[in-house]
């Protein structure tokens, strides 16, 4: 097809989304040109609109197209439980996982200086305020459990104990239909080492 | 997040693309979100006007933005070849993979009676008009060699017969880098009655 045809401009552009190559991005393009046009069309509006409206969260620093987003705008959220995750995908898995009904905090990464972040880049300033002036009697760390996310997890321990706040950290184990012969032994060490009564 | 917050409106409308499911539109949601914003606004518009401006060649039905595909419209491509395809992703890959230099005719399908598909929505007469007023010396068939596909490539033949056009068909054999030993007999046999000199 010609050089710079709007077909081949729709395949070029189609290349930004994550693991799409370019026959992935030819059979999307066809694929909605030919079956899904109404589909398309409604993605192209939504997409425009949320790659310029969607920011932080000014509270808990997670996605929103608001100043707050709903969550923390939601009065019925418990206000004395607060949630740590690094990324904002994991507020939208933990609230469809779980029955959590508190509050959540986006770190948006984990402590690595050699990259650059620090303290200030995942907003612990904003998180010790919260934590000075806000009712909070328990943070929960849902943090990875890698070097990084140790540290992080570690510096945000510190902190909380300056103001006598618990703090939990969610489980760490064997997970769900993981076969004990193929987990790594620092895992199997840890589920052993947590092991509990059976009821 | 709350009901239909602009994030949850992104996850959905991405779940029109083809294979991508609840999880998949939320790990694209975020990546483009949190990691290519540019990407995905240039997306979003390239996205809407194709959705609204590509249409049929009038000529060879592929799709294209103008009357008359970049193909069609070339007047370095040779008229006297003329190579049938199924579908418009088709004229791309053997573009693509091949020096072809003739024009194209797309049928959009194959002869399904029981689906509705006839000589009338694969373009046949669009298709015999250009047989009878055209200098067309040789027709390629890049067909499908499924039952629907024979049917189709035969009733093509036919019509080619009326105008004195040779008709070819694109070789069918082993595919590159396929193992014998799974190949279906089908093929196995196709290949070997077409078997040719070692030059």
């Amino acid at each position: 097809m010609g050089e710079r045809s709007l077909l081949n401009q729709l395949i070029d552009a189609l290349r930004c989304l994550p693991g799409v190559g370019p026959k992935s991005a030819r059979r999307i393009a066809f694929y909605l040109l030919e079956r899904d046009r109404d589909g398309g069309a409604q993605l192209a509006r939504v997409m425009a609109e949320a790659m310029v409206a969607i920011r932080r969260c000014t509270r808990c620093r997670t996605l929103t197209e608001h100043d707050l987003c709903a969550l923390c705008a939601n009065p019925q959220r418990d206000a004395a439980l607060l949630c740590i995750v690094e990324q904002p995908s994991e507020v939208v898995a933990l609230e469809q996982a779980t029955d959590y009904r508190g509050q959540y905090f986006v770190l948006g990464g984990r402590l690595s200086p050699l990259d650059g972040i620090g303290p200030d880049e995942l907003g612990l300033n904003m998180l010790e305020t919260r934590l000075r002036d806000e009712a909070i009697t328990e943070i929960i760390l849902a943090i990875s459990p890698t070097v990084e996310g140790r540290a992080t997890a570690q510096l945000i321990t510190e902190r909380a104990a300056r103001y006598g706040i618990r703090v939990t950290r969610i489980a760490q184990g064997v997970p769900l239909g993981g076969e004990l012969e193929y987990l790594d032994s620092g895992t199997l060490a840890l589920a052993f080492a947590g092991r509990r009564d059976v009821v």
